[in-house]
């Protein structure tokens, strides 16, 4: 019985890793696409989000048969629901990524990021696509210190967010209201994005090892 | 045993209820001090916010109290997890009522909102209330016409959404950046609100009666 619940756990590990790797491949393919103004990439982001949604439900159903054949109390159950708040803060992170993509796809052939913005959004996007990249890790290892990490790396993503308004606010600022409104809200979907991978990471070393998260 | 478990079920339906009315006052005042620069109100709200996470915190141990004890299966327990999921999405309307309130203090003692963006911030901010109120409503009577009604206030939303991003885009615009990036943002949170309030709603209907919401 014990037996068969962790390995019903280690099952459900491995869809959690499968969508958290979906949803940073969505997130990178949007950033170029939203670079590149390429129409094709960002539709494709759009469309791949249905299989980030079908593996969310693929978890609950998951987690739905554990609950009923295991029925685990106490700190196991714990651990089982967890898994849906993981699954929850991923496929949020897919909406984002889709998010990212309609903004491209808004103002294409135009770029919808002016140039002296690109420096600051593609920081951003290396900042979340490097948390993604831990989110996996975590998932895959257990490794709570690697989990501690993202915090700060979250702290960096707000620092630039910042740097993003300044220049928006700034009185060097030419391109009027329409594109201050695309970046401030890109901002926002790869802030939200990070937002939720840190929730998740930390949701995910409880998941993996039982224990709870250092806070860091 | 089947009679303890509806009286239990009847409680977690009496903490959401709660958490429901209380992210709809939030909004509410949020609002209020949003229209009146009212630094009272916001700060009010924010510190009100800690109260939601705790009743979200109460129904989870409800939620976990339910399933080690009752171990539900099959679609009795997609009913208790399901409450999860509304205590969710209200968690987050709660969230989104602090973004207002500090949107309202970032420009205390002055108005965050321009003049000419004010009617259609409360029409926005009144299909939002009348959403939440809906919300309460059929958590306490489980009324799933009244659920599907939803889908409709929420086209309204999104149809004062664009009215006010065609306020700010157009040309008799004159208030420059920061104040277009705070309205879209403000209509980005009441529209999060809303969305939230209908996938809240869904969920009630089939956690309420035990019936999947009719789709509408």
């Amino acid at each position: 019985m014990r037996e068969e619940y962790r390995a019903e756990l280690v099952g459900v590990t491995q869809s959690l890793v499968t969508m958290a790797e979906g949803v940073r491949t969505a997130m990178r393919q949007a950033t170029g696409a939203l670079m590149a103004a390429d129409r094709t990439g960002a539709e494709e982001v759009i469309a791949a989000d249905a299989e980030t949604d079908a593996r969310y439900r693929e978890v609950e159903e998951q987690v739905y048969e554990l609950l009923a054949r295991q029925a685990p109390v106490a700190s196991d159950l714990r651990l089982v629901v967890t898994a849906l708040h993981i699954a929850a803060d991923l496929e949020r992170m897919g909406d984002l990524a889709s998010h990212v993509a309609k903004t491209a796809l808004r103002r294409v052939p135009g770029l919808a990021v002016p140039e002296e913005l690109q420096p600051v959004i593609r920081d951003m996007s290396a900042a979340a696509d490097r948390i993604a990249g831990k989110v996996i890790e975590v998932l895959r290892t257990a490794d709570a210190e690697r989990a501690a990490e993202l915090e700060r790396d979250d702290d960096e993503i707000d620092e630039l967010q910042k740097q993003l308004f300044g220049l928006m606010l700034g009185t060097a600022w030419r391109h009027g209201v329409g594109p201050a409104i695309d970046g401030a809200q890109l901002g926002r979907w790869y802030e939200r994005y990070a937002d939720h991978a840190v929730n998740a990471a930390r949701h995910v070393v409880y998941f993996v090892t039982g224990e709870p998260a250092p806070v860091g």
